[in-house]
């Protein structure tokens, strides 16, 4: 059995400046003007403050308090209010516990997510939620080595390590794979976001890969494209697989902002929706109610997964205690968008 | 004339308990653990703390660089799409300036503001992106001792001191309810967020109230409602508006959120757009041209204005230096929901 290790003391900037064989004025520049450092130099500084977990936390964090009740949070993207609505809820039940919120966004780069999460660390952070469970090893183990609790939200997945509260994505997506099956449909196309860094995306694939060999079928010949999210990139996936031949029956989006898209694209094209070809989205969102017809989607309970969120983060922060991961439930939500196949 | 005052140096938490007639440990527990403090006291700390402008900065700010190339941003709100491509824009542009964004948000509360904004500043920021001119005279005051670059957006108002980098929301509305008039509209009706501390909004109704003054008309009939942003609030005001009489041939909003809740409202109530009544939006958002009819509104050039602004309050903070108020154009986007009064 591996021995227990008792938390080890936050490193200091001299451990960096040893570990790099540099002085601390240079660790300092690595780490503030990066440019006026030669490349060799910092990047072994860097190898270093990864290598040690080292944040620079200005000293401070417990010259007042050990706390600063402030909260990070990391989030892809700020736009496209896929985020939006569950985090407003996040911050509000944070406010009402006494927290602040500040959010940064990666624009779905890992390398940018590690950057936010080293600076709200460096910023007296004392909790942080992140997107997903998906992101380099060395980002776990700084957060490990830091102690500082950390929630996962937007998914959950009992396969992973770390508390999440949120949604299966897997299931969900299997669902309205089923129900889409159980219309007829057997060319069924898909647009998501890029799969790679993102277990969201990946796990919504996957769910539609699950209902399909489950009814004992070939997932051989799913049709597969990976875009940006956007109306316009939603649009453009779409008419590209309007190409392809036998042509889909139906185009399962990833989100419904691609899904969107993949609707006005379809009405552009002249294709009645659903009946020539039918199109799903992800999350509810606001948009997928206003076009027109209105999405047959996933609804994810963003404003209860943000306030759940933040009671179990206050929670792992304020009692220090072990937090039991919580799934909220996602459902199909019916409307027009999705009906049997063409003839 | 009034003396030109050296910047003071910032105050400390001494400086702080000195004013209070209080202990430093006091003073810090006002700050970290407010419930624990009695009303009395903590009322005289933070009266303290606002007339002397302290904020914890937790010390080391100055310990490694004078810089920790952050900024700040206050956004309204994170729901609804109104501010995230503009604000995406902006981050954007800052990292490749080698700056992070670290986003609050007041949920359009000026004390809320006040909050974020001092703990982006204890937390370091070299300078903050805030949303429009409306702020507490004391806030204004602790941001100029401080002697932190500010940049206000999504407002141009020459009238304002402070730099800006927006657009003229008066001139842009005044254009699109001149429009309004020249197609034979009278019975103008207004669905706009709550006036109270938000100038753009103000700033939108007065626009509407110039255009038709400037043609002879009363602008004592406009009737206007006021409610928070949301597609059902915009639906429920649209709803109320329908009742009175005369009817309006016409619904200006103030945003293309409760736009979407009107026409959507209106078409649930059997009226066509415009053919019944026409309804415009204020913003150009993605979902403006995905509601049917798709709405005629202003556009507001949001990631141009986003990366303007990063490179202004760079330049305020790199070169330390004058720089100047910066306009957009924000113009009328015709599409199909403004049309001739029926009759």
């Amino acid at each position: 059995m591996a021995p227990i290790s008792a938390p080890r003391p936050a490193p200091t900037l001299e451990d960096v400046a040893r570990a790099a064989e540099v002085s601390t004025a240079t660790v300092s520049r690595c780490l503030n003007t990066p440019g006026k450092v030669s490349d060799d130099t910092r990047l072994r500084v860097m190898a270093a403050v990864a290598a040690l977990g080292y944040a620079p936390n200005f000293g401070a964090r417990a010259m007042v308090s050990r706390r600063t009740r402030t909260i990070g949070a990391v989030i892809p993207t700020m736009e496209n209010a896929i985020f939006a609505r569950g985090l407003q809820a996040f911050q509000e039940e944070l406010r009402t516990l006494g927290y602040q919120l500040l959010v940064a966004s990666s624009s779905y780069r890992q390398d940018v997510e590690e950057e936010q999460i080293r600076s709200l660390v460096a910023r007296g952070a004392d909790g942080l939620l992140l997107i997903g469970h998906d992101r380099a090893p060395q980002v776990t183990e700084f957060l490990q080595q830091r102690g500082l609790p950390v929630l996962v939200t937007w998914a959950y997945d009992p396969a992973q390590t770390g508390v999440s509260v949120g949604f299966d994505n897997r299931r969900a997506m299997r669902t309205l794979a089923e129900k889409t099956l159980d219309l007829g449909h057997r060319d069924i196309a898909v647009i998501t976001a890029p799969l790679a860094d993102n277990d969201r995306a990946r796990a919504r694939v996957d769910g539609i890969r699950d209902a399909i060999a489950a009814r004992g079928l070939s997932i051989e010949g799913l049709r597969l494209i990976e875009t940006d999210y956007g109306i316009t990139t939603g649009g453009d996936a779409f008419a590209a697989l309007m190409q392809t031949s036998p042509r889909p029956t139906v185009v399962m989006c990833g989100n419904d902002v691609l899904a969107v898209g993949a609707v006005k694209r379809a009405r552009a094209l002249g294709l009645s929706v659903p009946g020539d070809v039918s199109i799903t989205g992800f999350d509810d969102i606001d948009i997928a109610s206003v076009v027109e017809p209105a999405l047959t989607t996933v609804h994810v309970p963003h404003r209860a997964m943000g306030a759940a969120a933040a009671r179990c983060l206050i929670r792992m922060i304020e009692e220090n205690g072990a937090v039991a991961p919580q799934e909220l439930d996602a459902h199909v939500t019916w409307r027009d968008s999705l009906g049997r196949p063409p003839r």
